[in-house]
C-alpha cells in the first residue's frame, strides 16, 4: 500500500480520481501494490461528491503526514504550486505534476531538489497530454541517441487550423467557436501565442538534450496572423498549415522554434488535424518514429498522471532514470543561418518588383487563387532568416510570408 | 558493469553490435552502468571483423560464464534458440529477443521460465520493429484498460500494397521488385500469407490482455490474392486496402483476425505506407493513440534489442513489469457474430442476381472503374461472416470480396 494527496480537484484532479477509481485493480496490478489516495487538497468544497471524505483544505495537513509518499500535483499555476512541490520533494515525497507551467519554469531547481532528496518529479502530461511521449524518450528510446523532435504540441491551435482548413472559415470566427465549446480558454494567448507549445519542446529537449531549454530563449511566433486566406494558397498547394514546435541538435548547436510552417502530404505530422497532438522524434539508429493521440482533456491527462503515480510506486525509495540530468542552462544556439523557402503573398501590381527583389536570376512560380483577385503568391528561393527579412524590408509591401518546413 | 553475449551475428545481431559500440556513451549512462559485449555466438568466422575478439562458436561458452548476465537472442527461428534462451533463462541470465517465431510459439512457457528464476524476458524487437509498444503497454499506458490494439505488423506486406496502390502495378510484379530490393524474403509465405503479422498480434494481445494468446487460434487471411483490380476499386472510393491486424475485448471475450481491409481516410492506419509499421490503441481514459515507426531493418531492430538490453541492465536482480502475466491460455471468442460491410467485385451480367442475393429489399450501391468493362463491384450491407458466406455461396459468381473496417 501507497498513500497519495492530490493536489487541485478541478479538471485533471477530479480526473486523476476517476482514473485511480474506475481501473483501480489493473492500476493496482501494475503499480505492485494498492495505491489510495489519502487526501485531497481543493479551497472548496465538494458535499456529496465521492472525494468528500479525503477533502482538506489546508496543505500541512498533507506536507505532516509521513504516509503520503506520491504528491499529485494538478493545480495549474505557478503560485503555490511550486512551494507545494518544493516542499513535497525535500520532504522526500515524489511528485506527478501536469503543471507544463511549473515544470518548463522552474524545473531545473526542481529536478535537482527531488534528486537531492532522492525521489522522483515525474511530468508525462506536462507534454502531449494522453501521448507517453516522456516515458518513451526516458524509458523506450533508449539506444538513441536523437537529433530532432517536432511537434503538434497544442490541441487549441490544431484545431483551429484545422477547422479553418476544413470550413475556409476565418480565424477569429472558430477561435470564437472554440471558446464557446470548451476548447479554447477564454484567454487564448497561451495557445495562439504560442507559449504553451513552446514551454512544451522546452520540457522535451530538455530531456533529449540533457540540458534545461528556456523556453523563453525559443523563437515562438503563433497563429494569430494566419488568415482563410493563407489557409487557401497552401490547399491550392496540397499542404497544410501547422503549428510545430522543433528542437534540432545541428553542427552548430541546438536550435529550437515554434511557429507555423507549410507542411508536405509526406511529412509525418500533415495529418494530424483537430485537437490530436503528435509528437515526431527522429533517433540516428531508430530512424522515423512518430506517437500520436490526445493532447488535452480530462482523462487523457488524468491518464499520463496516472502513468506518472503508478511509475512512482514502482520507483518507492529509488530514482528513475530522467534524460534532464544536467544542472546547467542549454545555451541554443541562433537560428540564424538555417535556409528556408517562404510563400509570401503580395499585391498583383507588385509582381515585377518581387521577382526583382526575391528572385534577381530567375522568376518566381506563381500560385494564384480564383477568387483572390487582386494578389498573387510566390514561392522564394532558399533564403536565411536575415536574409528574407533584408529583402522583405527592401519589397516592403508583402501581405503575409509562411515558412515551408 | 554488465556483460552481455549475442547469439547470432546476421542482419540483427551485428545491428546490436553496431548500436552497441555507436552509441556506447549514451547507452552506459541510460543503463547506469558499462555494458560490455563479452561473447558473439557464430557458426561463421568474421575474420577482420571488430567482432573477431569476442567470436565462439560453442555456445556452451556463454551458458557456463558466470559473469554474462543478458543473452541477447537474435538468431531466429525456434531451435536452437528456444533451448539456448529456455537454458539462459534457467541460469538467471537475462534474454533479449527480436525473435517474434520464438516467442509467439513457446512465449508461455519461457515467461514463466523467467519468472520462476527471477529474470526477465523481453521481447521489444519482437513486434513493430523499432516502435517501442511492448514497452508502451507495459511501462507507459499503465493508467488504461486498453480495449483495441489494431496494427500494420508488417512491412513487407504494406510496402507490396502502397506499391500497387500508387503504380497501378501487379500483385506478383511487386513482389518480384521487393524480393529483389530485399523488402521480401526468397519465401515470402510468412509474410504474405500473414503468419508474421499474425505472430505479432498474438504477441501484443497476451501483453494486453494477460494470457496467452495462440497465433494459429487466429483467424489469417494474406494478401495473396488483392490485386491490382481490388486496389483500384479502393481508389474510386478513396479508401486504401490495408492488411490489418487487430485484437479487440467484446462483450464475446477477446476477438482477433488477420486480413486486408478497406480502410476509409479517416482511419488512424490509412496513411501508413511503404515499410512503416504501426500500432493504434484505444484505451478506456486516454482514448486513441498510434505509434508509427519503422517495422524491420537493421538498426530500428536493433534499436529496439538494444532498449531492452539497457532495461535488463537496469532490472538486472528484480522483475520488470510485463502484462503477459497468467499462465493459462486465452480462448479467443469466436468472430462469427461480428457485422461488417463488403465489398463484392461481379460480372456486369450478374448484377440483377447480386442485388436479389444480398440486398433482397433494395438496390446496392454501385462502383464501377472506367477501365474495367465487364464488371461491377457493390457495397454489401452489413453482414456476419456466416451470413455472407451464406449469401456468396448462394450467388455463386463473385470475382473477389474484401472487408470494410
Amino acid at each position: 500500500m501507497i498513500k497519495a494527496a492530490i493536489l487541485g480537484y478541478g479538471t485533471v484532479g477530479s480526473g486523476v480520481y476517476n482514473v485511480l477509481h474506475s481501473n483501480r485493480r489493473l492500476v493496482n496490478e501494475r503499480a505492485g501494490r494498492e495505491i489510495e489516495v489519502k487526501y485531497v487538497l481543493d479551497l472548496r468544497d465538494f458535499p456529496g461528491d465521492p472525494v468528500e471524505k479525503h477533502l482538506v483544505h489546508d496543505f500541512e495537513e498533507i506536507i505532516n503526514d509521513p504516509e503520503v509518499k506520491i504528491v499529485v500535483e494538478v493545480m495549474g499555476g505557478l503560485h503555490p504550486a511550486f512551494e507545494f512541490t518544493k516542499r513535497s520533494l525535500e520532504e522526500g515525497k515524489n511528485v506527478c505534476t501536469s503543471n507544463k507551467e511549473l515544470v518548463a519554469e522552474h524545473g531545473l531547481e526542481l529536478m535537482k531538489i527531488a534528486r537531492e532528496n532522492d525521489v522522483n518529479y515525474f511530468f508525462e502530461a506536462s507534454c502531449g497530454g494522453g501521448i507517453p511521449i516522456i516515458r518513451a524518450l526516458n524509458d523506450c528510446l533508449t539506444a538513441d541517441d536523437i537529433d530532432t523532435i517536432t511537434g503538434i504540441l497544442n490541441g487549441t491551435t490544431n484545431f483551429i487550423l484545422t477547422e479553418m482548413t476544413e470550413n475556409g472559415t476565418s480565424f477569429s470566427k472558430v477561435l470564437k467557436e472554440a471558446q464557446k465549446n470548451g476548447f479554447a480558454e477564454r484567454d487564448p494567448s497561451a495557445d495562439i501565442d504560442a507559449l504553451d507549445p513552446a514551454r512544451k519542446i522546452a520540457i522535451l529537449a530538455s530531456i533529449v538534450f540533457g540540458s534545461s531549454v528556456d523556453y523563453k530563449d525559443i523563437y515562438t511566433e503563433g497563429i494569430r496572423k494566419i488568415t482563410a486566406e493563407d489557409i487557401k494558397y497552401a490547399s491550392a498547394l496540397g499542404y497544410s498549415i501547422k503549428l510545430l514546435a522543433e528542437a534540432k541538435k545541428t553542427e552548430y548547436g541546438v536550435r529550437a522554434y515554434v511557429a507555423p510552417f507549410l507542411v508536405d502530404p509526406m511529412h509525418p505530422l500533415y495529418s494530424i488535424n483537430g485537437v490530436m497532438n503528435a509528437v515526431y522524434v527522429h533517433g540516428n539508429m531508430l530512424g522515423d518514429a512518430v506517437f500520436t493521440g490526445a493532447g488535452a482533456g480530462s482523462l487523457p491527462t488524468a491518464s499520463a498522471v496516472v502513468a506518472d503515480v503508478i511509475d512512482a510506486a514502482r520507483h518507492d525509495g529509488k530514482r528513475a532514470y530522467c534524460g534532464w540530468k544536467h544542472d546547467e542552462k542549454l545555451a541554443l544556439a541562433s537560428n540564424e543561418g538555417i535556409k528556408r523557402k517562404y510563400l509570401i503573398r503580395i499585391h498583383t501590381e507588385d509582381e515585377g518588383k518581387a521577382n526583382k527583389v526575391f528572385s534577381p536570376d530567375g522568376f518566381l512560380d506563381t500560385i494564384t487563387v480564383g477568387e483572390l483577385e487582386d494578389e498573387v503568391a510566390f514561392i522564394t528561393p532558399e533564403l536565411s532568416e536575415e536574409e528574407f527579412d533584408s529583402k522583405a524590408k527592401a519589397f516592403g509591401k508583402i501581405i503575409s510570408r509562411i515558412r515551408f518546413c
